[in-house]
C-alpha cells in the first residue's frame, strides 16, 4: 500500500471521516477484484503504468474468459493483453469478449490507435528470423502502451555487413530491445554501438547447445558490453515493460 | 565506426582533402592506443558516455599500470576506475599514479566533486549487509559518471516491515539498483513498489543452495514484477553502467 | 519392525504362547499385502498417520484397479487417494470402484464428511492462478487427513497489497502451505510475517528461465526468512503430508 | 507491519491520542535500528518467536562487533548467536562482548540455563561422523530456543543395524532433526519409521558426486517417505529454526 | 583383434599357409556384416559371451528387420533381443521374422528352455511399482543370458519392514541388481546388507526433483555402502551384462 | 564491410565517379534483400565459400518459400539447401520450387553433379547405426559443396576390431568428420589414429546418462588426442562447413 | 539385523536360555562401540567381507586417533585403512599407533604379507600419469582385501597402441578396474576387449571441460560397452570393495 | 598399430626373416618407452607429425624430469613442450635439463629457430587482455611445430571499430584462433568476415555468469557463424595442435 493513501486514510480517521472500524475495512477494500482464482488488479495500470495483461499458459479458457471480463468491464478504456494464448485460449475468450485481435500470439483489446502513439524511438531487433515470435511480443506490448516501435529482423553477427547498414538506425534509438538465440551475441555488438539503453531478451531458438536459451541468456548476462540489461528466456512483454519503465508514462 | 565519421570521411575524400591512401590511413588512425597487451580505447567516453573503467582481475600490476597511465596521460579529465583491484595491484597502480582513492574494491581517479552532481534520484538498494561490496562497486561508478546515488541497506523481504518503512524513498527514485544475494527476491518486491527502471544485480552471497549467486540470478529472470532487468552475478559496475544509459547524458 | 511388536513377539515366544517356526512366521506376516506388483502397506495409516494414498504416474489403469481394491477391502473406513491420476486412469478405476470423486487432479474415495473435520487452521496459499492445480493437491490431502484448511490463490509478491489485505488471515493460522512458481519469493515473505511452521511447495509454473520449477526451489532453500522448509517441485501432497506430521494425529 | 499493530495506531490517531504527523512518524519508528550496514532487528524475537542470530560469512569484525552490541544492548535478556564465524570473528567478537562462548562454529550470548528447558522431545541424528559441524549448530540453536536436543550420531543407512538399534528413540521423538551428506538417505530411513516432523539437512559431506550436498538435497526432495521436509545444504540453523516453528512458543 | 588370433594368423603366414596378400585380405575378413548402416556383430557372443542385442530407439523398423534377419540367419541358435522396442518396431520386425515374443518392452527370439537355466541365485529388486519396466528388461536379458533371476518388487526404504521382510532372500543372492528411482536409496540399503556384488540402476521414475533418474543416480554414486556400482538411468539391460560378467560364462 | 570493397569505393568517390550522397547509398546497397522477415545474404557464397542453406526449424513453409525463391532466383546456378525440414516444409517448399531433392533430413537444390566432384578424400564415420541422421546432413552439405565424402557406419569402440578393420581408409582421408552419441569416444580413437584434421560431432543419441548429446560432447571437449575440434550437437551441416573451411575452395 | 542372528535368539528365548529383558538387551549389544562421535562397527569385516576403513577427510586428528584405537583394539588382526589422510592427519594417527604405513594417500596398518595374496588376477588399469593417485588407492585397497592386483598406467585410447600392446593382460584379469579422466574412453574400449567384470572409476583429472570428473563419469555410465559398471568419482576404494564383493571371501 | 608396420611385420615374417616368436615380441617392442608412471611415445612425432608434450598439472617434479629426460635423450632434434607448468615444476625440470626456456606457463627446449619457419598465415587473436595467458600458450605451440604465427590481442566485439582496423589481417589469415571468455562473442563475428578455417578457444575469463568459460564454450559451439570449430575450455595447447593437422606437415 503506497504512502500517500495510508495519509488519506490517517486523515479520515483523525477527522472523524472514518471510524475505526471503517478504516480496517478500507484498507482491505483494495483496488482488485476476486474473479475466482484470481485476484484481478484494476489499478495496476495506474499504480505502475502498465496496461493490463493476463498471462496465457496454465489458465483454462473459463478462467481466461472471466479475468478479462472483470478488466474490460471495470477499468475504463485502458488496453488489455492475453500473452502466449493458444489458438483454443483465443478463440475462446474472443468469442466471449469481442473487438480484440489476435496477434503476435497475443490477444489484444483497446490497442491505442496509430495516430496517437508517443514519438520516443524504440528499436525492436532480432538476430533471426526464427527469433521473430518473441519480437512481436515485444512489439505488440510497446503498441498496447502507446509506442511505435521500430522493426530490425535477421541482423545476426555472422553477417556483420547487414547489421552495419543499420548503423544509424541503431544510434538513433531512444532504447533498443535485441532478441536473439544461439549464441545471442548481437546484444553485445548493439551495446558497444550505442550509448542509449539495450534490453535484452535471449530466446529459446538454436538446437543441441544453444540449450533452449540458457546459452543466449548466460551470454548476454556475460557481455563485455557494460550496462547492457537482460530479461528472461523468451519474455518480450518483460522486455518492453522495461522499456515502458525506462521512458516513463507519457508526457504529453 | 558510426555513420557520421564514415560521412565526413568520404566528404574530405570527395573534396580531395584526403587522398585514397590517406582515407585508408584514417580508418586505421582509429582512437585507441596500444599499449601493449591492450588497446585503450580513450574515446570510448564521447562514443558511449561512459568514464574509463580497467576490469582488475587477471592483469599484471605492470600492466594496469600502463593502461591507466595511458588512460590518465590522454583523455583529459574524465573519470577512471580499476575495478575489483587486489590490494597488491591497487598499491603498485596507486604508486605509479598517485592521486587516486582506494574505495569499494576498487581504485578512482578524478572523481566528479560531489557539488558538481546529477540531480536525478538514484537508489541502490541491497538486501543484507553482505551484499554491500557489490551495492558499492555500483555506487562509486555512478558517482564516476556524476550522479549522486542514496544508499538503502538490509532491508530484505523476511523483514517486510523493514522495507515498508522506506516505501516513499524507493516509490520517489528515478531509477532503482536492487542487489540481493540468497534467493533474491527483493527485486521482485521492489519492482512491484515502483514503476520506475529496476535493474537487479545477484550477488554471490549466501552458501549451499545459493549456488554462489545462480539462484539469485535465475529468481531476478523469473520475476513476477514485469520489467525488471537484470545484470551479470555481482556485477556492480554493470548495473551501474546501465543506469547510466537509462537516464542519458547530463543534460544540465 | 516397531519395537513393541518385537518385544510382543519375544514375550509370546518366551511364554510358549509361539513356537520358533511360529514366531519367523509372524515375522514373515507383516501388515501388507501383494497384489501383483506392489505391496499394498494396510498399516501405514496406523503407523504413520496418513490415509492410503497411491501416486498414479506410470502405473497401467490395471495395476490401479487392483491396487485401489486391495486398499478399499481391507483397511475399514479411511480415507483414500489416488494422486495426478490421468483421465483414463481416473474413468476406469472409478468404474471399478465406484463411490470415489474426481478433484484437484486425484481421485478420492471416503473423504471425511464435512462436519468432523478437525479445527486447526491451516492456510494454503498461492502466488498465482497457474498454481492452483498444486494448491489444490494439497487441500484435498489435508481433507482427506480430516483438516478443513482455507485456500488464499494470487498474493504474489509484484503486488504486495494484495498480499498485506491478508496479513490477518496469515498471522492466524496454525501451519501454512506456500505454493510458488516463477522466483518462489512468497515462501520468504510468508516466513518473514509468521512465526508458524511454513511448507513452501516450489511449483513448475514459468517458463524459460523458470527452469520447471527449479528457481523456484533453489529460492525457497535459499530464504532468508528462517526455518522455512521445503519439499519437492509440485509436490503438494508431500506438504499436506508434512503438515499432518505437524499437527500430529487428532485429540478429539 | 502486523495487523494489531496497525490497528492500535489507528486507534490512537482516531481518539486524538496521536495526529496524522505523528501517525505517520510513528509508522516510521519501527522495532529496528540502524548501525552502519545493517538494521539491526530488535523485536523479531517478539515478533517471530526467534533468538537473536547474525550469520557470520561475509561481515568484518567491526561490522559484528557493532551489530552485537546493539542487540546485547538493548533486548533484555534474550540469546544471541553469531553463526558461522571464523576464528578471528569470534575473538574480536568475544573480546569486544565477554560473556559469550565459541560451540559448534559459533559464538553465543545468555544461552538458557539447562535447567530451564523445554520439555519437547527433539532429536537429532546424523548420518555419519563428518556431519557433525552441521548437527552441533542445530543443536546450539535450539539451545539458544530453550530445547534441550538429544544427539544421535553416525547411524548411516549402509549399517542398517546401528540405525534399528535407536528405532525406539526415533520413534519417541515429537521432531526429528536429520543431517546427512553423500546419498542423503537417512532421511528416508527415518521418515518411514516416524510420523513425527522430520526436518531434513543436507550436508557438504562426500566427494565427487555428492556435488558439494546437492546430491543428497535431490535425495531428500525427491524422498519416497510423504511429509520429509527440507532445508538448504548444511543449514543447520534453520533447520532449528523449523523446529522451533513446528513446536511454537513454550507454553509452560 | 585378440592376440591368439594375430598369433594363429602369424603362424600361418610364416608357414607358408597365407601370403602376405592373404594375411591382409584375412584381417580384414572380420566376423561382422554389413548390412546397410549397421555392422553386425556375429562373434561378439563367442568374444564377449554375450547374446545378441539390438537397441531399438532410433532405428526404423526397416533396418529392424534386416539386422534381425542377418543375427537370426547366421548365428546359431544362439538368443536374441530387440531392446526399447516401440510397438510399432515390434510388429513389423515379429511379422518380418516369426517365433519371437514380445516381453518387457522388447522382443526376444530364442530365449533358453526354463530347464536349461544356470543356478546362480541373481536377485532383482526394485523400490516402487513404477520402477517395474526398467527392471523387466533386466530379467528378461538375464533370462536370454540362461539365468533364472528372482524378482523383488516395492521394497523401498520407507517402508522397511517390507524390505526387512525378505533380508534372507537378499542375503542368499549370489547378486544383486537393484533399480530404484526417486532417491535411490535401496541401493544403499541393500549394499549393507548384503556381502554380494550390488549392480544398482537408477530409474527415471519420479517426478520434479527426481529430475528424469538424475537424483537416483547421483544417490548410488555417491552411496555410504562401498563398493556397490552403478548403470546408467533406466539401463536395465546393462545391469544384466554387469551379471552376465560378474558370474562369468555357464560352467556347467 | 571488406576492405577491398570500401577501397574500390573510396577510389569511386575521390575520382568522383560517385558524389558523397552516392558514397551512402552505395554503401545501403548491400549485397543482400530483404524477403519479409529475413535478410537473404546473395554474396555469402561469394564472401564465404559457402552454399546457401537456411535453417528449418522455426520458420513458417510460407517464409521457406520466400526465401527459397529469393535465392534461386538472384544466386546463379549455386547449390541450395534447407536444412532439418519437416516434412510439412519440404512439401511445401517443393511444390513452389520444383526441382529440388529430399535427402537427409533436408530438401536440396543444384547439387553439383557426381561427376564433377571435388578429389579430396573426405570420410565421414559415425560410431553407430543411430548416429546416421546427422552423419548424412554431413554428407549431403559437403556433396552441396562439391565434395565426394565416404561413409562409415557402426565402427563404435567398443568393437575395436571393426574399427581397425578399417585404419587405413582413416588414415587415408584428408579430413575426418567423426559423428557419435553415448560417450563420444570414437573421437578420441580417431583423433589418436590420425594426423589429419578430425571435426568431431556430438549427437543426441542414447538415453539417460548420454544428457541428449551433452556426455558426447564434453567427451569430446575434453579428448586425449590433441587437436581434434568440436561443433554444435547434432550439427552435421556445422562439421561439413568446417570442411569446407580447411580444404578451403576448389583449385580445379 | 540378519535372519539367523534373530533366529538364534528366538530360540533362546523359547528354550528359556534368555528372559524377555535379556533378549531386548541382546538386541542392544550390537557389534559396534560408541567412541565418541562415531559407531565403530567391529563386525563389518564379519558381516561385509570388508577390511574396515575410515574415511580422513573432515575428521579432526583426535577423533582419527579415537577410531582407529577401537578398531585396532578390538578386532584381532584384520588389515585397516584410513583413505584420503592428509599428512597432518597421518602424521598424529601414526604417532599414536604406530606400526602402520602411509601409502598412496593412505595410512594402513596390518596388510596381508604379499606370500599370502589371493591368486585371482585383478588388473588395475589407468589412462594417463595424473590418475594414478586413485589407481594407487584402489591398489592398497585391494591388498588390504588380500588381493594381489597387478598396475598398468598410461594406456589412453589416443594411443591405441599402447593400450593394444597389453591385450593379453587385459584379456587374461578376472577383474579389471579402469581409472581415467578426461574423456573416460578407456572404460568403454577395455570393456570391448573383454568379458570379464569392469569396474570403472571417473576421476577428476583434466581441466575445464573435464568438469572435475563429471563428463568421465557421464562418459563411463553411457559406454557402448554393455555391462560396464561405475562407481563415483575419484572412489578407487569403492572400486576396490566392488572387486571384493565380485570375487567373493576367499576360498583358500 | 598402423597398416604399414603391419604389412612390414607379416612380410618379414613369411620371409623367414623373422620367427613366430619374433613378430610377437617386436609387436611387443612398441615405439614408447616405460619412465615409471608414464609411458613415452617416442614416435609420435612421427605418427601424429605433433611435437612432443608434457601436460604439467598433477605430475610430480620428479616425474617431469624423468619424462622429460627420456623424452630429450632419444627423440633426436625435435622440439618439447611441458605445458602449464608451475613456477616449481618449471625449476626443477630446468635445472635438472637446461637448455629450456621458460614462456607462456610452459617450458619449452628445442624450439625451431625463427629464421626456419613455415609461411603460412596463422593469426591468433583475443578478445581481450585476460585471455593473453591462454592465447600464448597456443603461440608457443605454434612455435614448437615450426609457424610463426602473428598476435592481435583486445578485439572484443564491444569496440567493433578495434576489431574492423584489423579485417584485413583477418581475411588474409590461412587459418585463425580466436581466444574469448565472457561471452564469447569474437567467434562468431571472426568467423562471418572470413573463409578460413576458425578454431575457437572459450577461456575461463570473465566472472560470475561466465561460469568459467563454460558461458563462451556453449556461445562457440552455437556460434551462427557456420563452420567455427571449438576446442577445450582454455585449451591453446589443442587449438595449435589442430591447426597443425589443418595445414598439415611441412612441403618446403
Amino acid at each position: 500500500m503506497d504512502e500517500a493513501g495510508l495519509r488519506a486514510l490517517i486523515d479520515d480517521i483523525s477527522t472523524g471521516r472514518a471510524s475505526p472500524d471503517d478504516a480496517v475495512a478500507r484498507l482491505r477494500r483494495l483496488p482488485f477484484a476476486d474473479v475466482g482464482d484470481a485476484l484481478v488488479d484494476h489499478h495496476r495500470a495506474l499504480r505502475q503504468g502498465m496496461p493490463e495483461a493476463v498471462y496465457g499458459p496454465g489458465k483454462t479458457p473459463d478462467q481466461l474468459v472471466r479475468i478479462v471480463g472483470e478488466l474490460l468491464g471495470s477499468d475504463g478504456a485502458g488496453p488489455l493483453l492475453v500473452t502466449r494464448a493458444t489458438d483454443d485460449q483465443a478463440a475462446v475468450v474472443l468469442a466471449a469478449h469481442p473487438g480484440g485481435v489476435r496477434r503476435a500470439g497475443c490477444v489484444a483489446w483497446r490497442l491505442p490507435p496509430p495516430n496517437t502513439r508517443r514519438s520516443e524511438r524504440v528499436l525492436c531487433a532480432s538476430a533471426g528470423t526464427s527469433d521473430v515470435a518473441v519480437l512481436d511480443e515485444a512489439i505488440l506490448t510497446l503498441e498496447a502502451y502507446g509506442f511505435a516501435p521500430s522493426r530490425l529482423v535477421d541482423v545476426g553477427v555472422a553477417g556483420l555487413h547487414r547489421l552495419l547498414a543499420h548503423v544509424d538506425v541503431i544510434q538513433a534509438a531512444d532504447v533498443v530491445i535485441v532478441c536473439a538465440g544461439m549464441e545471442g551475441a548481437l546484444a553485445s555488438v548493439v551495446g558497444g554501438l550505442t550509448a542509449a539503453p539495450v534490453v535484452s531478451v535471449p530466446t529459446s531458438v538454436g538446437y543441441g547447445t544453444s540449450l533452449a536459451g540458457v546459452t543466449a541468456l548466460l551470454a548476454m548476462l556475460s557481455s563485455c558490453a557494460a550496462g547492457v540489461t537482460v530479461v528472461g528466456i523468451d519474455n518480450g512483454y518483460g522486455a518492453a515493460c522495461a522499456v515502458a519503465r525506462i521512458l516513463g508514462p507519457c508526457q504529453k
